[in-house]
């Protein structure tokens, strides 16, 4: 499966699923899946969710609590959810306020070891 | 009911509580409950995610999608939820990583209202 079939299982497996992206935490995609009738510019959300992960990062390094695993933010109008797969990279899951964030948060989980082994 | 022994209800009634506090998005808390045990300095913790939440909250007014109302990170070792309470305060909830994360979201979505009521 490529990276691009993968993200495309989540988005289409999940209720209010929007789209979905890996990237590095430097801003750059490796490949993305994104629904036809996004109601988002999926590009711009990730990115600037990047910056904001690097924020992140910083701040688990500074307090050592360990490797980040996972981060979810809820707005009025998204839920959005980020799993580490390596160092480098994350996958990020976009869903409508009112989407599925157990399920999200379950096939992040479920898929991250695929990508750890494609990305070795 | 204070603020802190709203706080303290909130830390004791979920498992794998180690403290919560009310804070500004400056990083100046209003009040705050930590268990005597806690494994980490829970006021520096609650500080550098008060700075990670500004950068939060830069994104989201970029891209638009309303307020924010929940945030939750992941390492290895905590769970951090966060909750908006009003548009300078949120309620910071550190966990242990083993910490029950539904019952927390749960009690700090239950217990926001009357936080917005003292702050009225």
């Amino acid at each position: 499966m490529t990276f691009r079939e993968t993200l495309q299982c989540i988005v289409e497996n999940v209720e209010g699923g929007i789209g979905a992206v890996i990237m590095g935490y430097d801003g750059i995609p490796i490949d993305e899946y994104i629904r036809g009738d996004a109601p988002y510019d999926m590009q711009l959300l990730a990115v600037e969710y990047a910056t904001v992960l690097k924020e992140v990062k910083r701040t688990i390094d500074i307090l050592k609590t360990g490797e980040m695993e996972e981060m979810s933010i809820t707005t009025e109008r998204t839920r959005i959810l980020v799993r580490a797969v390596t160092e480098d990279f994350f996958i990020f899951l976009a869903l409508d306020r009112q989407g599925n964030y157990g399920k999200g948060r379950y096939l992040l989980k479920r898929d991250v070891p695929k990508m750890q082994e494609s990305l070795r």
